[in-house]
């Protein structure tokens, strides 16, 4: 199997499985549930779901129902997301190449859909078929990739209040590591911990998840720069235009691909005890570093 | 000990652990920190801590670290009156007697620093000295009262579109049901399930939370009306004003008042199997119906 075809597979079983969880649009209130799967389903790349089921699968073979965890990653993306966008953050227009919830759904709504996804994403670790300890496991994981201290809402606070600082190396892997990397560094760390990762497997896959995690920011930094609007499916240039902190403004582009590079190579010999079973997460490390949008 | 004095000495208690759980100040980035501990500490009258602490009580005798699940249910409420109070929602300039978080820290602040109480609440549930088993059943607990299916989001969503509406005794009590009745419900089972109650314990609990959450709803919308914003520490009278579906608005005063003290009767009743161990939710139910804020 390719990974295109890997990719899409895992895509499916991630939908399904974010449609089993989230309500339906007929259950009252109706407006919330429409709000919710409108971001969910909105052609997402299922990146995070994706690595946790692909580490997942290097522990042990194809762990059953670990697509029900890998949802719990990306109904987090998908609230951040949604928050990020609204007119008193981002204030973004486009996303996934459709208007963003707050344009469909008011700021209002918006603003509980993304509540009602954090929230659910806590109800579905805290319903899966595995023992009691390792949900509770998963729950820790998710709630301090997310938080505020080294998480996703930390690095969102530093990435605004950077914005027109001096763009320094330190603030900028501060930022980095906490916005985008510490939640894919959660997606590796959750497929494990729910497969039954021993210790060092757990060192070797977080270790991976960083690597990742930095080359997939300097990437989407570069992309933000390079690529227009619609290859994007979001609004290109937004970064120089709220003067933010990136890669690009630090190090421009060429010695930034330098650096995504070097993390991927540094992504893959985190994998080396892993031999062969590997083989997804390397080629989505390829992905990470290569792809256009 | 008289209600007065357990009541303080509980807040005390439920204080001190939540600024154990929430970064200090110092903690970059200082701003979120901050925000999330402005709203936290504006002097709330912790009540769900209370009922959850008070529940716990009436199963066990004060069983240790009961504050810390306590906790998270006030994270929780806090984090939905900061987002609650959004220019997007009720827009509100005053909560607690203070200006309302965005008032001093900005909309984006705001809307993060909800984000991260409630991300917060699952990452102390996560982290208690419990069973794993427990632990998983209380991230459930919270999670679901929290959500958008006879959850809190599910009533601020059918509150806000139900502005103009048609006053009908079954909207009205399903709003009320869902928007703070189910964390109320939800603080008592917390407490319950913390100390090990029985499946007994937790029906007769349960059906205690549901009266008095909807007892709560009652008095709170009387005292909108009754009541002058300095009195209440927010602005009075905004229910009116919003054309909100209120108790005194389908059954006028008078009719609200008797119908929160059946309310009330019908909480002692639930308690009628635990005894004297109940004393201190019984007085909290009578705390409910008579307060004047």
């Amino acid at each position: 199997m390719t990974l295109e075809e890997y990719t899409a597979a895992q895509q499916r079983r991630v939908d399904q499985a974010l449609d089993h969880w989230v309500p339906p649009e007929s259950e009252d209130p109706a407006t919330i549930h429409r709000a919710m799967r409108y971001s969910l389903f909105a052609g997402g790349k299922r990146l995070r779901p994706l690595l946790a089921i692909a580490a997942a699968d290097a522990v042990s073979d194809a762990p059953d129902g670990i697509e029900n965890a890998a949802c719990s990653l990306e109904l987090i993306h998908t609230y951040s997301l949604i928050h990020d966008d609204l007119p008193a953050l981002d204030n973004d227009d486009l996303r996934r190449g459709r208007p963003t919830c707050h344009k469909v759904f008011g700021d209002a709504i918006a603003i509980l859909a993304g509540d009602a996804l954090l929230t659910l994403a806590f109800e579905v670790l805290s319903k899966l078929d595995i023992c009691a300890d390792r949900r509770v496991r998963l729950v820790n994981e998710l709630a301090t990739a997310s938080g505020t201290v080294g998480g996703m809402i930390g690095g969102q606070v530093n990435d605004l209040e950077g914005q027109g600082k001096a763009p320094t190396a330190e603030l900028l892997e501060s930022i980095h590591r906490a916005k985008t990397g510490a939640l894919l560094r959660a997606s590796v760390r959750i497929g494990a911990i729910y497969a039954g990762a021993d210790g060092d497997q757990l060192v070797a896959l977080s270790r991976f998840g960083e690597h990742i995690g930095l080359a997939f920011q300097i990437v989407d930094d570069v992309l933000d720069v390079e690529q227009p609007s619609e290859a994007l499916g979001k609004t290109a240039g937004k970064d120089a235009q709220q003067q933010k902190i990136t890669f690009p403004a630090v190090y421009g582009i060429a010695r930034s691909r330098e650096m995504a590079e070097h993390d991927r190579v540094e992504a893959h010999r985190a994998l080396d005890v892993f031999g062969d079973r590997a083989l997804r997460l390397r080629e989505i490390a390829d992905y990470i570093v290569r792809r256009n949008t």
